[in-house]
């Protein structure tokens, strides 16, 4: 192609799709010149010469997956601190958590053991976080499809010490991948009680994807305390359908399901913290954060490695420049999101006499390119942050949507922080979501910069302005 | 992460960043409604079972790589014209053209020779587009490193006999990768008849990317009639970078430089066009196209696989859902677009007795996720494309800015026809572009996808309500 074809591209006007109030088109206009300079600096800075990407490949290659309570997840907080620590960012601490420690064990296997084919056919699994292993030789059992709970319930007897076969897909045909993840989501997140409720022997569940991959997909799973433990395993997609196709040839085809993964004892970990300390009102505080922990599959790099690294980038970013906000700006790198929140929960739980926060920001939608945030408040806050979608959009991430936070700072949002959530673009998020998919040669430099930079500016502003 | 954190994404809106006029919020309601129904379809069928991906990996890895005149782009030609019949397009047909004939031919090599290492290093590089070749033996020179032609030119005499070596970066620090390849293409364009200008012997140029790896990218040279040809080759960005540090350290290194390219005669070849005939005013026509031509480096996934399946793609969803527009669309398949643009040309050239172009669309920004269309045409028709833009929203490619086209179409917007190009996200495009990286397993295929739904919602819209 030939360079013409992107000479002009001027952006003219987005239409609001619902627009359910006027808005204004700037701010002040001497306010809105300096604040469009500081986009322009921090987007040179960023994309010219930013540390997003050198900082997630380090995370990634030199420590790997950060299972809450594991060994790596406590070299990863030892290295978050020291990392902002060598950044100069101001009163880098840890703030300490008692964490969930569930291992998965050195034996993840499953099998086909009895089929048309006349062997062994092996499936790749991986159990779901939280489960119970199987006995040491395995279940071997026949397996029961089934498409949702309904369908199990209506089963009867039927179920009975079987396998639970959960091969209901994401419904690829939807634009937002995260709907089609929610749609889906409920037999990882509830197979095994239903399973176990229904007479069945184990939970085997269809990786939560729309790619069609040999990967299995992990991600919690939970029991209640009424109903007996029955192990829990993910299938690859592929897997998923070889065993869907052979069951309609015959329904007595067995599956032996080997896992080898228990729960420990809860270990002591730890959320870290580092801020950019305001200038005028240090005690009102812009939080931006990311959860730290990961599960054990991949590298966890766009879940949440990315995240981490975005608000970490988004401050050392702004010291870069020189910038010196109102209100303090303060990362926090979140432990323990994945299975069981206990990081978030306790740094919204913490007395922190004098302080208030004015808004939480959080990224856990992957190292993709910002489309925009989504804002979880009032009204008039949602107004307030739109106005200033302008600056936003030189790096085409300027749509202000309704509703939105994160996982972590839910806790806040429960106490009246108005909470933010990073969008990205996400049509490939559940492509490498909780699998040996989600590592550093999956991100792209320029695509992470540019959340880091979409942070930068919008925790500046709300910095500078309050709420 | 957990579902309920994409549950409420509802867009609220999206700031005008250069609004030169005010918008009309919606077509009329009734119309509008019916649209909007069109639309979900659209995207139902197309995320759900589409088959663009398919099709483009069936082109890349059946066909690959199509310089135009090459046998492979004959074989594509046949495959796409057979592709169309079956998919029951209506009037499938090629129209020839005589298109040059530039080969690579076997030999392709640079090393350094003389350096402080003491040893031959190699390098890789790739002759770019139209150069002619090397001696057998090769050039062997020292080498003379400048970041522009004024640079080169200041240098009078001590730049003859020399290799110039073309070392200024794309700026990485802008958003838009086309402005930063727009900054530093006239190297490659115009570098072999600046080297040539000054005395030198060939010319090595940086590759057109923002990427830190060892894969050469070619693209399209030029010589004029009055300066005499000297060989030019593209060398990997880290190739560049490796050459650059030596010259610092000493000024005498060499390298030779073999290439075995040539211009050969100019061949017949063809634009390959189907259509969903116009129920109404069937000699009203809206194109949709994209260059079926590609560099013979990698399999021309990106650029322009993508954008011709996006064409074919686009009127397959239409006929699958049985929609029959008052105009006709016009799939166009243009051949050349690389080095010559003879297909487009011809196109526009041909007497077409009684028929009417309303708009031209072209796809060449690669198979990423859409954003939106650059419109290049008078206020009042950007308007009303603009008005169509929440039909786009429900993919998230409802912005419509001013400016665009396609090099295909701009003999057809020269004769006054509204041209308008498909925006992509465009960040990852310069890593593939023209390269061996650009290859099927670097698309995605919901994101391949959606941009046939963008340009099957907007040809059937303009279709329907004329320009």
């Amino acid at each position: 192609m030939f360079p013409t074809r992107f000479r002009s591209a001027i952006p003219i006007l987005l239409l609001p799709v619902v627009s359910s109030f006027l808005i204004g088109q700037t701010l002040d206009a001497p306010k809105s010149s300096t604040y469009q300079e500081i986009v322009n600096h921090l987007v040179a800075a960023g994309l010219g010469s930013g540390k997003a990407y050198e900082m997630l490949h380090e995370l990634c290659t030199t420590i790997g997956p950060r299972l809450s309570g594991s060994p790596q997840a406590a070299r990863a907080v030892d290295w978050a601190k020291r990392k902002m620590e060598k950044l100069g960012f101001e009163n880098v601490r840890l703030e300490f958590v008692m964490v969930p420690r569930w291992v998965r064990g050195p034996v993840e296997e499953a099998s086909i053991v009895r089929s048309p084919w006349k062997r062994t056919i092996p499936l790749k699994v991986c159990a779901l976080g939280g489960s119970i292993g199987t006995p040491r030789g395995g279940i071997t059992a026949e397996v029961m499809e089934v498409h949702s709970f309904e369908e199990l319930q209506a089963l009867g007897d039927k179920a009975k010490g079987k396998i639970i076969f959960f091969n209901r897909r994401m419904d690829r045909s939807k634009f937002s991948t995260g709907e089609a993840y929610g749609g889906a989501v409920n037999q990882r997140s509830r197979g095994a009680i239903e399973a176990s409720k229904a007479g069945g022997a184990a939970a085997l569940v269809r990786s939560m994807t729309t790619r069609l991959d040999d990967a299995p997909h992990t991600g919690l799973m939970n029991y209640v305390d009424t109903i007996p433990k029955v192990p829990a395993a993910a299938i690859s997609t592929l897997g998923a359908n070889l065993l869907s196709d052979l069951l309609k040839k015959d329904k007595t085809v067995k599956v032996r399901l080997t896992l080898s993964c228990e729960t420990l004892p809860d270990v002591e970990s730890a959320n870290v913290i580092g801020e950019l300390l305001g200038s005028e009102k240090p005690n009102e505080i812009v939080l931006i954060g990311g959860h730290f922990d990961s599960w054990d599959k991949g590298q966890g790099a766009h879940d949440d490695g990315a995240g981490c690294m975005h608000a970490v980038e988004a401050l050392r970013l702004l010291k870069e420049l020189g910038l010196k906000p109102k209100r303090t700006i303060r990362v926090v790198l979140f432990m323990n999101e994945e299975n069981g929140v206990r990081g978030g929960q306790a740094y919204a739980a913490k007395e922190r006499p004098g302080e208030k926060h004015i808004a939480a920001i959080e990224s856990d939608a992957g190292g993709f390119s910002p489309r925009g945030f989504g804002v979880g408040a009032d009204s008039v806050t949602i107004e307030k942050i739109s106005k200033w979608s302008h600056l936003l959009q030189p790096i085409d991430a300027g749509s202000i949507t309704r509703g939105g936070g994160g996982v972590d700072i839910a806790p806040l949002a429960q106490k009246g922080v108005p909470s933010i959530g990073l969008r990205t673009e996400g049509q490939k998020y559940f492509d490498y979501h909780h699998s040996d998919n989600d590592t550093i040669d999956n991100i792209n430099e320029r695509e992470l910069e540019l959340g880091a930079i979409a942070m930068a500016i919008l925790s500046y502003v709300l910095a500078e302005e309050g709420l």
